[in-house]
């Protein structure tokens, strides 16, 4: 494929970013990539493994020539990343970032972009529970979705550069406002993930119980929840409050329902309880149906190693 | 391996009955296998693929002569399906359930028990969201658990058959007494099912995103909370039904959690999250340690067709 960009940065280097350049690398759709990690031991790693072409230990040199700019770091220090790179961007590169909230790094992002800079903020549905530099693999973005939250009055040929490249990585590519993206994951994704960490802290909490005896007999229910959970705490502590509203409005409306059906348990209610079972069913049938999922039993997956 | 049962009746063919049957012909641990099930159209099925040596059309007929009675039906009528068939038990016969509720199972089963008929409760904790006749597969309890809980002053020697079936269809055999089965079952199972099929009732009925937007966009967290919530709306209506108590009990400590993080959400508190989130990771890594599940990313599932 034909190069999109002469020069990427990747600015933190962890899961996202990892993916990104393996998948870069293999499109070639990039000509040089660089990177930057806060760490030492973050760049040291990836210096050792090939990740990036050249990896700078000042943040400014890995973005300096740049016509693309990734930050692909925690949403809670979108702003103040963007404030230390600002004065070395090249006039005419584009800023984007892969933060799973939109709104809230928009308006982080925002008040530093310099004149003649573009600024298109972008979120990639593709994730794994591990994390760090060691994590990515270039089929992560594969079949994925994309989405673009281009600002009022975008350069239309900056928006069409970035699909390019997504699109060129795997992804499929959609544009869609941020208060409306940010509801969209609030319900798909983060308020899910904060009940999966919710209950496997009851479990752990939970006396008559040992955390041995919940690992060893954990079930289907309970399995996918714990995988769940085990995402980074930097990450998602950083989203809650960055996408804090709609969080909040999503969990809300699940605590009645809970309630709703709570109540039906304790009075023997079973229609309630099986036409609402009925219900979901088929969000699930349409999830297979588009794609985004496997039908095989349990994922496919099999058993661990005999005990 | 030597036949451990002489004539092993299946009674209810879904997937946990099929699964035993096809992982007792891998094994050939028991002699012959009659099945029965409720509707014409079930019978007609497991004639048809083979489920069952034989499949009788009354009840009785599937269970005269066995030495082994499996109940595989949903827990709520494991009472009334064992009243059908308590004279058409033979002498010294054992039975044995899989339901997924113990207490109430065993309150319901003991009083339509015969002089001389063994009853030894059973679970194994294996199971897809898929259900009936065709669901099952040979490989289903391989490596997984099964939670025996005999009654006080069973008979060791119909346990220890009862234990050499299960491990020689694959499964670790373990005892437990039924209080403490529910509870943990509670915790690992019941509990997360609810909150799941709560979650993507949620997703459903929010006006301002679209049901198709839901499934075009469901990332990781979402996806594995729509598997869970299709799972069969009998079998968990009944589920929630017959351990009320401890489900209840677990529902109850997650609300209070999730008020509390909700509460770290709304006033910023980004240490309680992250402390919180840091915590849940351990309990994770226990499960992979155990051999409970695979360390791959995504569970190592790949994604659907390209769009
Ligand atoms: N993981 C997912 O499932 C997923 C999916 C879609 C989008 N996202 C978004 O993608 C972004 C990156 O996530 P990830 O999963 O790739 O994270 P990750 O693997 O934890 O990597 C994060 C990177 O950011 C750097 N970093 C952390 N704090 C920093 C700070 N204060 N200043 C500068 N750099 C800092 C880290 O540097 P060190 O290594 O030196 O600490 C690391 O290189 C986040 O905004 C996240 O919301 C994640
Ligand atoms: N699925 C799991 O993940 C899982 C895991 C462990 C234990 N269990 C337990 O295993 C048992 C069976 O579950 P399953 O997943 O195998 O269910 P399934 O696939 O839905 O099959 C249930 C079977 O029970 C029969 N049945 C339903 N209602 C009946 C009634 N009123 N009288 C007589 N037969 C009736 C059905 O007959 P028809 O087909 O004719 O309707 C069907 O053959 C349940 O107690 C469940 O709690 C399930």
């Amino acid at each position: 494929m034909a190069q999109v960009y002469d020069r990427v940065a990747l600015i933190g280097l962890g899961l996202i970013a990892s993916s990104m350049f393996w998948a870069m690398k293999r499109s070639g759709l990039a000509g040089e990539v660089t990177g930057y990690a806060r760490s030492d031991e973050t760049r040291a790693t990836a210096r050792e493994i090939g990740l990036c072409d050249v990896v700078y230990d000042d943040i400014k040199d890995a973005v300096r020539g740049a016509d693309l700019v990734v930050l692909c770091v925690p949403v809670g220090v979108m702003g103040p990343v963007m404030a230390q790179i600002a004065d070395a961007l090249a006039p005419g590169a584009t800023v984007t970032d892969v933060g799973s909230v939109k709104k809230d790094v928009i308006e982080q992002i925002t008040p530093h972009l310099p004149e003649g800079v573009h600024f298109i903020a972008g979120h990639p549905l593709a994730g794994t529970e591990h994390s760090g530099p060691r994590a990515g693999f270039a089929e992560l973005f594969d079949n994925r979705w994309c989405l673009l939250v281009p600002p009022e009055g975008a350069d239309p040929e900056a928006i069409a550069r970035l699909r390019n490249l997504w699109e060129g990585i795997g992804a499929n590519v959609e544009e869609m406002d941020a208060e409306h993206h940010d509801l969209v994951l609030a319900v798909t994704s983060h308020a899910p993930h904060l009940i999966a960490y919710t209950m496997v802290g009851v479990a752990d909490d939970l006396r008559r119980v040992t955390d041995s005896e919940v690992i060893k007999y954990s079930a289907a229910g309970f399995r996918d929840f714990t995988r769940i959970a085990a995402s980074d705490p930097t990450m998602w502590r950083d989203v809650f409050l960055s996408n804090k509203e709609a969080t909040l409005e999503i969990l809300g409306r699940f605590t009645e329902e809970l309630f709703a059906l709570q109540r039906a348990i304790r009075q023997g209610d079973g229609d309630h309880l099986f036409d609402y079972f009925t219900r979901t069913r088929a969000i699930r049938r349409g999830i297979i149906e588009a794609g985004q999922d496997t039908d095989a039993p349990n994922f496919g997956r099999s058993a661990g190693r005999k005990l």
